[in-house]
């Protein structure tokens, strides 16, 4: 049917679903109203590129108010920003796992009560790139732990369920396809790898709080390269996962920036 | 010497430090000048409510300017917010450990760089509470993971490190002693749980994407209280654990909102 699969049976029987972090709600707010017609959903994690790429999706469209500023849907809140661009809504989602992951459960609660149908939703960014040119565009096929593996742990009260992190491999075709039509516009397919910290979690020798040996850190890089990991960043594994549960269309692609 | 400390001996070979979540740094700023005068920091999640916070103190310390617009000492990143109200810096951490922790590199690196002394750290903000009075403050006594145990699990590399998560008893009972003061303020000291998610790791029957248990739920959190957890959110356990490793007298109150 095309439409988001929400897997809990209590959402349908609730009188009021808040959204809290994003300041929306299904009494407050006439959901499929305001986002029924949304086909495209961009995530990134800072609330300042993502209205500048709510700006730039408004030109690129030709949509009336071209160049003016663009509102804040969730104002009220201080948590996320999100803005729309006809049928795209671009949406920040903070640093790491537990940010994205608390964005995304309210935004899919909100594509289902909009009633959104063939929603695909494409996480942008930046990160950084594991043994491939600066200025590369990785998109992942598949986001991996910190021994390489597709998976990611959830912790469900005190169980352990374990997601897959592949992502929509047509949606990657695509995405490689349209790379093509831009000159000098470097761009590949692999994995991506997904951390818990940005310092200690990726070896950061200049950054961290306790020191590393530098030996250690090139030989776990190299063996994470011979996996077929292309880069390395804190929210795709979430990201990958909570897409395939709920059967929305996926893909991140992150700008490799130094 | 109640300095600050950094077990990376890079760190002082370095000819600069980018602080780049704070947009700050050691070549670009004058730390020592700025900060070396800081001997209270607080942390909370929402950028708005640091504001508020650093209005509050001046306000509360008579300072020259109280009533006014403070100004974001990180106004060129949109990552994280930071004000200071004389001795006290109020920053902004986001959601979740890989965001607060982040950001407390960088801080625990300014306070280094800046020389700072006897720096007293303290995070404030909401969490759910667990057989608690609504409107209760909980300062945590130490921070413990969703089996109940005192302990960090933080990856360097493909390495498992295990840190400590308890925090400084004497703060811990000097602020309870503070609130003794207030009326009406109920104040207690618990263990806190601190999950990586806000929706399937707290078990939220309303607001997750998969289903639970109800029974499951209760009896879950009937444990958890018996191991003494008062309340449960989302940083406490990274806040201990680098608070701990830099030496840092450290401490978390949180308000137990509903």
């Amino acid at each position: 049917s095309g439409l988001v699969l929400v897997k809990n049976p209590h959402l349908d029987l609730m009188e009021e679903d808040v959204l809290y972090h994003l300041d929306l709600g299904t009494k407050t707010h006439d959901l499929p109203a305001m986002f029924g017609d949304i086909k495209f959903v961009c995530v990134g994690g800072s609330p300042n590129r993502m209205r500048a790429f709510a700006q730039f999706m408004q030109r690129e469209l030709g949509l009336a108010g071209a160049g003016e500023d663009v509102a804040d849907i969730c104002a009220g809140s201080d948590r996320y920003a999100m803005y729309r661009a006809g049928p795209v809504l671009s949406i920040s989602h903070g640093m790491g796992i537990p940010s994205i992951s608390i964005m995304l459960h309210e935004l899919i609660k909100l594509l289902h009560h909009a009633k959104c149908r063939d929603v695909t939703i494409i996480r942008i960014g930046t990160s950084g790139g594991l043994g491939i040119e600066a200025g590369s565009v990785v998109i992942t096929d598949m986001a991996v732990d910190s021994s390489f593996q597709p998976r990611f742990e959830q912790a469900v009260l005190d169980d352990v369920v374990v997601r897959s992190t592949e992502l929509d491999k047509d949606l990657a075709e695509e995405l490689l396809a349209c790379s093509r039509d831009i000159p000098d516009f470097p761009t590949l397919i692999g994995h991506t790898m997904c951390t818990y910290d940005f310092y200690e979690g990726q070896g950061r020798l200049d950054g961290a709080l306790c020191s590393f040996s530098s030996e250690k850190k090139l030989e776990y890089l190299r063996r994470a390269y011979e996996a077929g990991v292309r880069n390395i960043e804190m929210e795709s594994s979430a990201f990958a996962a909570l897409c395939g549960l709920c059967g929305l269309k996926g893909e991140s692609c992150r700008f490799h920036l130094l």
